[in-house]
């Protein structure tokens, strides 16, 4: 965790294009059936800019392109986003499609193509109806800004827009970072994918934002699950265009840490609200490790417990049935030591000194019963602490996941 | 794969008693309501024997106890089992009562402590009633063998019994390995565990009975996963008390391929019995796995393949759905190049090329109907082969396991 005074960052209502000299649209072209499906985020200028990309070895057209492009020069003035279809699995075919949306998005903006980052969400395995996207990208270049609109056209099933916003203060001038992100199941019925899109103000180091996406990414959406699963199309995507007129940030710049903390925010944020609204959902689980001998060993720990079909359904199910979470941590290749490990549910302890606790099931059951459920690990092994947070099983989730594709 | 005549080994209608010098027994102690709760194996002489447990930092009294028997010698002459209660996460006292229970076993049967494993199965984190313990030890010394008691005894929230028989030919003599299994999810609302009994009548050499059963449980109890999790209490234990009268094998005996793929197959047909009736499933599913870099590497794809969430769900709503395949592929750390993968359900390709091939959806949707699906996939990087079983994941399952402990 990155310490800093909080009052020099303020989260505010704002969004994706809250920070200076961003503008993000959205329209419908014909690849839903009536909801928005194609969006855009702007930039008035080259933005410094950096990804994080699914470790997938199936990596979707969309990905790849993005990649190549942040190679060329780390800007990037706009990303052009589209619903309904991942673009992923798709050959040659798809790779000369998802080219083919950079060029047409460039064209529109009279930009290099090179400064365009594209991204796919939907169904894998079949071709982009591309009618629809240049109908489309002619659409956005008609269609004014208007507040929700490109959040809503990155959705698949999830049930509602993620948007974010902190106001930092950095040397003195006023920085903001706002973000959008999509991700309901890590896969879906064939929907795929969690995309996070995170702008700011900030004038930045290239390096020093590659590196801290980098390392935040690893603490806030790598450490949420819904099912466990990896898209094909997964992406974290951050642009800096300078417009806050601050001085330039560094890693040695006395504020780097207001502005890491501030990024971290805005991530985990957006990270929360994906695991709140995934597939089937009724509740938000926070996994809580303390003293593991590493932070990794500890986000491990945290993201098992938290992926556990059986933790799960017993929040659903109101249970406090501490011997899942048992059965979770004793999987684990950390070092846990059955006599030392703790375990704490909404202020009781259930599990101390290898041996059940007494504890007033009633207070556990109506604990579990909020939308929101914290579970505390501690393992006394170190200093090691990892979060992570997912959402409980539901028999929405096999509905939504059993369903015929339509 | 031991490849062997099939001359040499007929499946039977034989259980865990039916090998010469094998009797077993269950009966009703009280732990449960009214079902059958403790069981136990008896050969008539003390049999070379074998174990494997869990790898879980949490390993249950009763565990520890037979770790320490087996460790004194290597042989057993009895195992007993109780379900309803795992004794486990139970400290001091839990081990002191697994201790008890050993004793008095032995002092049932009148042969050393050291010649009984101790096996529990049950809820996490209560203390063992030892007084239904110690009277359900007099009940099994006053009661007649029944076929279908033990298997019965030893079953928490399983469906079905599940038992296994096959007849070997070796050095002229027949030989015979019989089994018993239980475990429904890998832990339960609180019922924890997979266990496995094999017993045989076979003369065998300790070492290479062991290796035989490390190496065989890795492609058979190992490959399957119902929901991710393993127990505190998990253990596979072999006893071969040599009453066969058959030449002792060893690694370099003519007919030890026969004996291992004999083991092999009495193993595998536990581990499908235990997959197929995992909680709330509908459906046995099969992965197979071609073509990957090693055995190891085929062998935790297959697994990722068939434990996916996404998987289980599509195969239950009958959904040829093979981007979430694609998916469970590309997570894994395994050399996989999409271009050479091909996927296979039913006969169809549905994959190929690093593109959607043409199928019959209707066809597939037949398919996906039997009650045992299998998935075939194939990589094209070298030799290696590996299969896992799991099953579908349906509401029923999120039912039994949101269900309020009682």
């Amino acid at each position: 965790m990155i310490q800093v005074s909080q009052d020099s960052i303020k989260k505010t209502d704002g969004n994706v294009a809250s920070p200076k000299g961003y503008l993000a649209k959205g329209v419908h072209c014909g690849l839903r059936y009536s909801k928005k499906d194609l969006g855009i985020i702007i930039s008035s200028r080259p933005a410094v800019s950096a990804a994080v990309y699914t470790q997938s070895h199936f990596q979707a057209a969309p990905i790849k392109v993005t990649q190549e492009s942040l190679k060329k020069s780390a800007h990037l003035q706009a990303v052009i986003v589209n619903s309904a279809n991942a673009n992923a699995c798709t050959g040659e075919q798809g790779l000369k499609d998802a080219y083919e949306m950079r060029r047409q998005s460039a064209d529109m903006l009279g930009i290099e193509p090179e400064l365009v980052a594209v991204s796919s969400t939907g169904v894998i395995g079949e071709y982009l109806n591309m009618e629809s996207i240049t109908k489309g990208i002619s659409l956005l270049a008609e269609t004014e800004p208007a507040e929700g609109d490109f959040e809503e056209a990155i959705l698949t099933t999830d049930t509602v827009i993620k948007q974010t916003c902190y106001e930092l203060t950095i040397g003195g001038q006023r920085v903001t970072i706002g973000g959008a992100a999509k991700g309901s199941g890590m896969i879906h019925p064939n929907m795929a994918t969690m995309l996070g899109f995170v702008t700011t103000d900030a004038c930045i180091e290239e390096s020093a934002l590659q590196r801290a996406l980098r390392e935040i990414t690893d603490v806030s959406f790598n450490q949420i699950t819904v099912d466990g699963d990896t898209s094909t199309n997964d992406m974290v995507l951050v642009m800096a265009n300078g417009c806050a007129g601050n001085e330039r940030l560094h890693e040695e710049h006395e504020d780097w840490p207001v502005f890491k903390k501030g990024l971290q925010l805005a991530c985990t944020d957006l990270a929360k609200q994906i695991a709140r609204d995934g597939e089937g959902a009724t509740k938000l689980i926070e996994v809580e490790v303390n003293g593991a001998k590493s932070n990794l060993e500890a986000q491990i720990i945290a993201k098992k417990i938290v992926g556990s079909n059986l933790v799960k359904t017993a929040v659903y199910g109101t249970d406090a049935n501490w011997g899942r979470i048992i059965v979770a941590i004793g999987d684990s290749m950390a070092a846990v030591t059955p006599e030392k490990v703790e375990i704490y549910l909404g202020g009781q302890c259930l599990f101390k000194n290898n041996e059940p606790q007494p504890f007033s099931e009633e207070l556990a059951k109506t604990y579990l019963e909020n939308s929101e459920v914290k579970i505390e690990v501690r393992l006394q092994e170190g200093d090691g602490k990892g979060t992570a947070w997912g959402c409980d099983l539901t028999y929405e989730y096999v509905k939504i996941n059993a369903s015929y594709r339509t």
